[in-house]
C-alpha cells in the first residue's frame, strides 16, 4: 500500500508517516528526473495492469463463452478433431521476435478453446476425471489470479491453512482417529512416489543420507492391475523395476491376499528386504478393490508399510453406501487419493496422507533451507510447512476443493458419488438388455467395461477369430466418435482381453438420457464394421 | 455434440443421422419414463451448469475487481496480515455436512482474496517470482476452464503442441543448434530431480530394472551455493545426501572450478562412480553464475553429465545483453529453466530440457501404460508425449508462456529482462549512497542484498558484536512491514553473514520511484531499532 497511509482502518505500526520515508511511489511520476540505467528509462513501471485492461475486458467473456458456457453444453461437439499436422497450421505456432495486437491474441484464444477437448463436456467420459463444478472453478481463477506459492505461511496464509483443514478433513474420512498428517502433490503418481520414500525411510531412515548403495535390497509388492506410476515410482527413487514384486490378481482384479504372502516370503528368502505394499482401492480399467482388511493382516505379520492408492477409488469414501469398499482402510499407513477424479475438484487436487504422528514427511523430505525456512521469524514456524515437500513452488490445489466443499458440503459429495455409481449400474443394466453388447464384468464401481459387437460377428463363435476382429472395432469406433465430435470414451486391451470401452461416470451434469445417447452413437458408429 | 447433427459445418463420418442411434441427450427430457437405481433418479442431469450461472456471473466481477485490478495496484497494501489463530477464526475454515447459499461462498471468496499475499503486487519482492501479466493470466484462465491432463494428443492437442513449440524455442535460445527434447515439470525442485535420473539412466541404464542396489556408490557434484532441491533430489532418487558432493564457492558465489576438479578425483579415489554435476545459472540468494565453460571443461575430461539448473537465471537467456552470463550453456547435457521466475508466466511454468536426441526421457521415464498409450490409435502416438513424464496426469504449463510470448514476442520479453537488471543496477547505486545501507555485494543479476544499519549502530565498529545486533535487525523490519502491509521482501542469513535483504527485481510493473520507496520504508521502519 504505498500510499496506504490514508487507506482509512489501515494497521499502523510505525508512526511515522510524515517523513521523506512515507513518500509514496503511487504519487504523480515525474517529480525526480528521469533515471536511465543500461539505456533502460526507470521512472514509472512499464506495464501498468491496468492498461490491460482493455484487453482482459474483452477477453474474458470469450474464456466464459467458450470455455466454460458451450464447453459444458451438451448440444456442442466434445471435441473438434485435427491432426497434429492440421492443428500446427491453424494455430500457427511459432515464437517471433514481434509481439501480436489483441485482436490477434483474442483469436488465438478462440483458436485455442475451440480446439480443444472439452473435458467438462457431459459426454466427456475417456479418463479418470470429468466435469465442471462452478465452485471449485471460481476457487481456481482465484489462485490463477493470485498466483501463490505454498512454502510458507507468509506468503500463502489462506491456502496453507485451507490445505491444513482439507487433509485434516480427509484423514478424518479415512478414519484415522488420532489423526495424521499429509500435503498435497501434482499428481497420484508423485504421491504414490512419496509413499515409497516414506515408507523406504521409515525403515531404513538412513537411505536419506547413505543411500540404497549402503542398504539392501529393498523389495516392494503391488498387483498386476495396479497404476503404472508405482512402477514409474521404483525406477525413480532408485528401487528398480525389478523389485517391484507382481502379485496376481482375480477375475475382478483384486490382489490375491495369499499370492501376496507368497510374495513376501520369496523376497525374505531371496535375502532382500520386503518393505511395502501398494494396495489399489479402485484400478485404473476396471475400478476394482484390493481386499484390504487381508493387505492389512500380511503387514501387520511381517511388518510392510501400508500404502492404498485410492486416487481413483477414494471418491467412495464419501459415501455411507459405498465404503464398504475400502474397508479396512484406516489401517493403512498411508493413503493417496485425488478429489480431482471423483470429487471433480479440478486438476491437479491430490493428496498425500500418512497416519504417522511423528512428523515423518518433515524428517523425510525437510532440507531446511534457511532463506526460506528462517527459524527466526515472528510468528509461529510451524505453519511453514513447505518443507515437508519434495517441491519448493507449489499451486495451492487444496483451497477449490476446500471451497466447492464449502458450498456443497460433505452430503453434497456425498450425492454425487451416490448417483454416479447408481448411472454406472443402470449403464452396465442396459447393455446387458441390448444386442451387441458385452458386459467385461459386473461394475464395482463406475467403470464400465464392455465390448461392442457389430451385426457382422455377432453370429461367430467365441474364439481366437472373433476376438481378433472384436479387438480392431474400438479404434475405429473411437477414431469415429472422435471425428464426429459427439463424445469421447476411452478403450484398451488388457490381459488376454481383446480392446474394449471403458466408460467412466463422474459428474452429474451426466444423464441416464446420456447413457443411452452413449450405447446408441457406438452402435451407429461400430454397427458397419 | 449430442444434438450436433444439425450444426452446421459438421464434421460427419457417419450418414446416419435419422435412425433411433441418433437421439440426442439433449431433446426434451422426460420422454422416457424417470429411471430409480439404489435410490437415484438418473434422469436429467442434476447440475447444469447454467444453473450455475448466476453463481458465476456473481462471483467473476469479485475475481476481477479484488484479485486482479486490486491485488496489482500499488495503492493497496501487499498482504494483510493476521496470525494463523486469527485467520482460523476469519475464514471458518470447518467443513460441514451441509453446504452454504450464493453469498455466503461470495463472502468466503472476498475474504480468501483480502487475506492472501498480493504477490502480482507491484512491492512484492519476497520470492523469484512476481507480477501479473495478463495474457499469461487470461491463458491460465483459458487452461482452468478447459481443465486438460497432458498425456496424450487425444485429450490435450493444442496444449500438447503449445508445449512442443515453446520447448523448441527454448532450446534454441540454450544453443543446442541440433535441438533436444524436454518436459514441464512441476517446479524447478522436480526439473531437477529428472537431471539426476537422466544423468544416472545415461550412465547406468541397468537402474531402471535393478535400482541402485546393484550397482557401485554413485557420486553427483553442486556447489554450495546451489539450491536445496538438489540435496533433496539426492534423498528422494536414493542417492544419499552424503553422496552429494559440495563444491566450494568464491566470494561471489561462483562455483570453484578447480575445487570441483579435486572432488571429481577424491570420488574416483574412493571407488565411487561420479555421474554427474549440477551447475547453478543464478544461485537462490546471492544470484550468482556458476562459470559453465570451465565446469563443461571438466566434464568432458571426466565423462560427467553436465546439468545447469537455470530456473532463476534462465531469464537472462533472453537478453542480448546479459546471455554472457551463461556463456557455455550450450554445452550442457541437460537444462532446467523456469520461465514463470524471471518471465512472469505465472506458477508453475518450468522446462527441463536435454541436449540429447535419442528418445532418453522415454526411455528413462516410460511405463507404457496400455490403457493410455495404446500403438494402435488413427493418428501418430509420437505426439503422446505422456509417457515422457513421472507424472501422469499433467497441467498444460506451457500455454500460458506461449499466449504471453505471441502476445509481447521475443523481444518485449528481452525488454523486461534488461530493465529488471538495470533496475538492479539502480537499486545497488542508491544502496551505495545512502546512509545506514550496505551492499552485501554487487549484484550480478537482479538479486541486490543488502543491510540496513539503524542509526544506534552506525558507529559501532564492525565485530562479532556489531553483527549479531545487524542480524536481529531484519526480522523486525520484516515483521512491521508485513503487519503493516507495506511491502514485502525477503531476508535471510547466509554462510557466515548476519541476516541480509534480498531484493528481487522482476516485473515491468516496477518503478525505479518503487525502489525509492523500498529503501525509504525500511528506514523508516527499522530507524527506532
Amino acid at each position: 500500500m504505498g500510499s496506504g497511509e490514508s487507506r482509512p482502518g489501515k494497521v499502523s505500526l510505525c508512526g511515522d508517516t510524515s517523513s521523506k520515508a512515507s513518500e509514496s511511489p503511487a504519487e504523480p511520476k515525474g517529480k525526480r528526473p528521469p533515471v536511465l540505467v543500461d539505456g533502460v528509462t526507470l521512472n514509472g513501471p512499464t506495464l501498468d495492469i491496468r492498461e490491460a485492461e482493455s484487453f482482459l475486458r474483452e477477453a474474458m467473456p470469450i474464456v466464459m463463452e467458450e470455455a466454460v458456457w458451450k464447453a459444458t453444453d451438451v448440444k456442442e461437439k466434445v471435441c473438434e478433431w485435427r491432426s497434429p499436422e492440421q492443428l500446427k497450421d491453424l494455430l500457427d505456432l511459432e515464437l517471433r521476435e514481434g509481439g501480436e495486437a489483441h485482436p490477434q491474441i483474442l483469436q488465438r484464444c478462440r483458436d485455442a478453446i475451440r480446439y480443444s477437448v472439452k473435458t467438462g463436456h457431459p459426454l466427456f467420459f475417456n479418463q479418470l476425471y470429468a466435469g465442471m463444478d462452478p465452485y471449485s472453478l471460481v476457487g481456481r481463477f482465484i489462485t490463477e489470479a493470485i498466483n501463490p506459492s505454498l512454502y510458507t505461511y507468509e506468503v500463502a496464509p489462506v491456502f496453507l491453512l485451507t490445505e491444513e483443514a482439507v487433509l485434516k478433513k480427509m484423514i478424518e474420512i479415512i478414519g484415522w482417529q488420532d489423526g495424521g498428517d499429509g500435503i498435497f502433490s501434482p499428481g497420484g503418481s508423485v504421491s504414490n512416489m512419496y509413499a515409497v520414500n516414506v515408507a523406504r525411510y521409515h525403515h531404513c531412515p538412513d537411505v536419506k543420507v547413505l543411500g540404497l548403495s549402503a542398504l539392501p535390497r529393498l523389495v516392494m509388492f503391488t498387483s498386476q492391475e495396479c497404476h503404472y506410476s508405482v512402477s514409474k515410482a521404483a525406477a525413480f527413487l532408485g528401487i528398480g523395476t525389478n523389485n517391484v514384486y507382481v502379485i496376481p490378481s482375480d477375475k475382478r482384479g483384486k490382489m490375491i491376499p495369499a499370492e501376496f504372502e507368497k510374495q513376501v516370503q520369496r523376497a525374505k528368502d531371496e535375502g532382500a528386504l520386503p518393505f511395502m505394499v501398494n494396495a489399489t482401492a479402485g484400478t485404473t480399467v476396471l475400478g476394482a478393490f484390493d481386499p484390504l482388511e487381508e493387505i492389512a493382516d500380511i503387514c501387520e505379520r511381517h511388518n510392510l508399510w501400508m500404502h492404498v492408492d485410492a486416487c481413483w477409488g477414494g471418491g467412495a469414501l464419501m459415501s455411507k453406501k459405498h465404503r464398504y469398499l475400502l474397508q479396512g482402510i484406516h489401517r493403512a499407513n498411508s493413503v493417496a487419493w485425488n478429489p480431482h477424479k471423483m470429487l471433480m475438484a479440478g486438476l491437479q487436487c491430490c493428496a498425500f496422507m500418512v497416519r504417522d504422528k511423528t512428523n515423518l514427511l518433515q524428517r523425510c523430505h525437510s532440507a531446511q533451507a534457511s532463506y526460506l525456512f528462517q527459524q527466526d521469524k515472528f510468528y509461529d514456524v510451524s505453519y511453514d510447512t513447505g518443507d515437508k515437500s519434495i517441491q519448493c513452488s507449489r499451486k495451492p490445489d487444496a483451497f477449490k476443493f476446500w471451497l466447492m466443499w464449502k458450498a456443497i458440503g460433505t452430503k453434497g459429495l456425498e450425492e454425487r458419488v451416490d448417483r454416479a455409481l447408481a448411472m454406472a449400474r443402470y449403464l452396465a443394466e442396459e447393455i446387458k438388455k441390448r444386442d451387441g453388447f458385452r458386459l467385461v464384468m459386473e461394475p464395482e464401481y463406475t467403470n464400465v467395461c464392455f465390448w461392442y459387437i457389430p451385426p457382422s460377428l455377432r453370429d461367430t463363435a467365441d474364439g481366437p477369430e472373433f476376438w481378433r476382429k472384436v479387438h480392431a472395432v474400438a479404434p475405429v469406433v473411437k477414431e469415429r466418435m472422435m471425428k464426429k465430435g459427439s463424445m469421447m470414451v476411452g478403450y484398451q486391451p488388457h490381459g488376454d482381453k481383446a480392446n474394449f470401452f471403458r466408460q467412466i461416470i463422474i459428474s452429474p451434469q451426466v444423464s441416464r438420457e446420456d447413457m443411452d445417447f452413449l450405447l446408441d452413437q457406438i452402435h451407429s458408429l461400430g454397427m458397419d464394421l
